[in-house]
């Protein structure tokens, strides 16, 4: 199957091309950008060795055109007009927000203008989500932080363990904040520094983990979320924490996310003791995980490490369209970090 | 006045001796320590050029002795011991756990054992602790998480605009895990990953944090601490949340800040819409705030960077010292980051 | 083809493990170390998802026999031993030095002790090497720095454009240092910081860069090698200088390395005016190579990018294995760094 | 005396204010910038806790008039015409490379157009460099790789120990890039990478290191110099070698050494066996040195830390200032780094 990527330049779109080149069932097709159309893919990506010669073409729907999968890393607010011009047997993968929710009302307030709509959502870890997957020809790519916070909760949620009143900090690696350049993204500002941004329950990522717990609690999960930006290129820690219900024990919280990970070929649960850092991940799609009961706070404590880059973008996109197409869910993705 | 620094080798002891070679009103005496005893402290701490050549003594009660101010920066559970055989006229200023709780029952859950006792607790920026520290020849310095904790949020709950049902997620660099090697400190371990460690209320600074909180807000406070390690030396950035009271709004949150630090010359309350970062505080006393209230989570947000080693450890020290001997506060204190 | 690892606990036995995980035709057998053995490894390499829960074994020649390969990650001195045990039929892939040099008296000055060998040298890139590595049941892997520079400078050698009078600076993360806990490999003491090491000729790399490249030149070359270490976990960057041959043009130069790169699988000359950087590299068995001719200093500079635990350890020895057992050279190593 | 900055945002501009502040003889005057005049310099120096509130003035003679001293950090080119238009008894201080060159042959084909003029030269250490800056009123700031290469290799060519065939590889923070947002500079880039730039004798700091060497040596030193960006904010590190004079020995080397840093104030030679690391000089103005030689390789081997931004630029600047000013040249200077 051939698959194009468009935003090829990108640091999703280059994460896509690592993952695709060992994919065995996709060959790469065209590769497109904005203004580095026309230049040598190895100017902006030269760890993509088979690749550095290849042409990055200028985005649009015709040089996307005839390919089985086209997977759109585009700036927000791009993929509609691209996608409406694919054809609907073509399956199409977007890595942007903009068809990641389902309400208009959170659209207007968190990204502003009109809502371009909704299409399944790309986490196949959610309760009855692969059967949404299997077949589908658009898919959503869930946003990293909400892959991370979704993924850290949703155990304690499906199994009722957890009140809804979610209180989320994660860290993330810049390369979530792409590759334009911005002087607060320098190396000089962000080595040795952790610092804080989009706080205040502003960042665009919070109604959409409301949206994803919510539905698994069945019911209205409220969600405070800071994220944090952490002197690493790759990967999310997220802390996420939630009151207990009463009478919660440890070893039940144990044995809820036990079950909820028994059968998910990306989740790895920690052996208790244990906690999750993100060089564990790295490159990988693998998410680790870890939960404790704080009795004294009365707060259940589950923290997730993933690639931002991986599970929380590009492998997570070719994960699900492995689903879309019928292949088997693991296909061509990592399990194993790269470590140290 | 003549300074001690038993301990000194390692990273608190180097960075009161950092501090100490400028500071205009104190000579440096004995160095103290204990496996590096007998080198020059130029082997241990090849950053402070003017102490270079000079040998590091055992630690010992006599050594310690006939000084105006001794610092201990000793691992946890000696302070005690060597504090005993110093005159009720030198002021000893202890930079370990072991003074700093007022609850013998914490004490043993937390650290177990017998507890040491409590001591004046060395923050002056809480309310009336000024007072206390005027004066006094035995002072605990706060723990670091604890120092970031209750800056970060002791305006809000002396303000009465916070609910006792606080969540901190914390950054933190390396620094402050000491100078000992183990394995999972390497380099190769924690650069380019996040890691969280002392997850579910175990962690023992927690109680100490309570501690602050619950006698600034008049009743008891609940926090849930969860620790986590940043790919840095230096820093805490801790994101504090606890639920607001009933109406709050965000002008009201503000203005109880703005009061809060207005007298306060190592608290630095950033412009609306900025956020602190650790290299804003990097080998400064200073303490970097901002809050923000998220409605729709009905929580307040506050967030501060210190440098774990200089306002989290050494520079707490002697500020609080400053006091004690009667010398202005910020004496010998940078109030400047080295940044970039 | 069974594959067991001695020394699966440290950083290249884990390298090694990482990439025998996906390579189609090797499976995992015995897994053995030291002071981890009898615990899972996934308390020491938790980034190898599928091994978590496999037991490390004592290392013993008892252990280790059976398999097809060995491969043998173990402190320098120790491998001699155990290879005496095992079959000569059985392929020992040795990743320490103990079998690099060809000169018992360079082994005195930079080892000491006695010699206890040579076996084929794994670096297949070396003119004329795979002849010898075909069929082979014995390699001694090249040191991380000695592949570095070899790779750095041999087409400049091999086609006589370079003086014998040779000065390597590299650059290297921690990794490169081992596992072991050392105070100055602590986290907070690398990051942020560059340092030097075995400065002044003293390196253990230093024969063997020699060794290699006057077999290159056909006559002894001299390096003056200085090493140091950057705050990273992976990667070298070796910048590698030579006097130029009088009258050598930049054509002639760029012709040189074109020719010698070209048929290599994982040899990678960047265009002109691109230089390496080591991020390029990561996770990958590739060496991102660029020369200059630098007229008015009359020296080539040559610079190279690897891994130091792919290509410069772990992948090198798979390379040489596919080699010796018949199987094609590229099998099972990745091509493309994990950027960024 | 008051003190101006023009180039107040960027790094270097930082990096003068943050020494200036607790400078006992400098009052800060006017703070100019280009593109963010107007704002206050809070927003691009939030570490400069004091500053935040001032407001950054367009750059311009008139605004800049009327100050004992002008710190110029400034694009390269612009010096020359804000300095003309001050007075002759201001000291202009010039952090930009316009008036560092002596030979207008090497200022065309390094950084090209018309030569501006040379000014003294504010390397103090140089010999009888300190008489040429005594009372003088323009003074042309070294720039911060010549500085650390000089340092290194001034005592063996002063003591007529070594041949004029050096060889320089640096590693350099990304801070010395500046602050102007470039993709290849973003955190994402640079963190875990270490790559070198400027390779083949272009770096235009080449002519500047045999401008200073050739003077101390008294005849033609060529230098082959590579540079190479590290991932840390600040710091220079630089390993400096030129064959040895026939017959040196290293106690005669280590005793040039040691003469020529006695009476130094920011020069500090380790202990035998011990290495400079970036980390010792952070935001410190001394330069830490230490030097080997490898006999067998027929080489002088220097290496010296400093940091880019203080002794390699503003510390540097303000020594310089000092002894213009007539001054003790250590005034206001930090000599211990910031570590861990």
């Amino acid at each position: 199957m051939r698959a194009a990527v468009a935003g090829a330049s990108g640091y999703a779109g280059g994460e896509l091309l690592r993952l695709l080149l060992t994919h065995p069932r996709f060959e790469i097709g065209a590769l497109t950008a904005a203004t580095s159309a026309g230049s040598r893919l190895g100017e902006r990506q030269p760890h993509l060795i088979p690749l550095a010669g290849r042409v990055v073409e200028e985005t649009s729907a015709a040089v996307l055109a005839g390919h089985d999968v086209v997977f759109l890393a585009l700036p927000h607010g791009q993929s509609a007009a691209v996608a409406a011009e694919l054809g609907e047997d073509t399956l199409v993968v977007d890595c942007g927000a903009d068809f990641r929710l389902s309400s208009a009302d959170d659209w207007a307030v968190f990204y502003g203008g009109e809502h371009a709509g909704t299409w399944p959502y790309g986490l196949p870890e959610l309760p009855g989500q692969r059967d949404v997957l299997r077949g589908t020809r658009r898919i959503a790519v869930p946003g990293c932080y909400p892959t991370a916070a979704t993924l850290a909760l949703f155990p304690a949620f499906a199994a009722g363990l957890a009140e809804p009143d979610v209180v989320v900090v994660a860290a993330s690696g810049t390369s979530g904040a792409g590759r334009s350049p911005k002087a607060h993204l320098l190396g000089s500002e962000v080595m040795g520094s952790v610092g804080a941004y989009g706080v205040g329950g502003v960042h665009r990522h919070t109604p959409e983990m409301e949206q994803n717990l919510s539905a698994v609690a069945g019911g209205p999960v409220r969600v405070s979320f800071t994220p944090t930006l952490a002197p690493m290129s790759r990967g999310i820690l997220a802390t996420c924490t939630a009151p207990a219900v009463p009478g919660l024990t440890p070893a039940a919280l144990r044995e809820a996310y036990e079950s909820a990970v028994k059968d998910e070929p990306f989740l790895h649960l920690l052996p208790e003791g244990a906690w999750p850092a993100t060089a564990m991940t790295l490159g990988a799609n693998t998410a680790v995980l870890q939960v404790a009961l704080d009795r004294r706070a009365g707060r259940i404590v589950a923290v997730v490490a993933i690639d931002n880059l991986t599970k929380g973008t590009a492998g997570g996109a070719i994960q699900s369209a492995n689903l879309a197409l019928g292949l088997a869910e693991e296909l061509g993705l990592p399990l194993n970090g790269v470590a140290p």
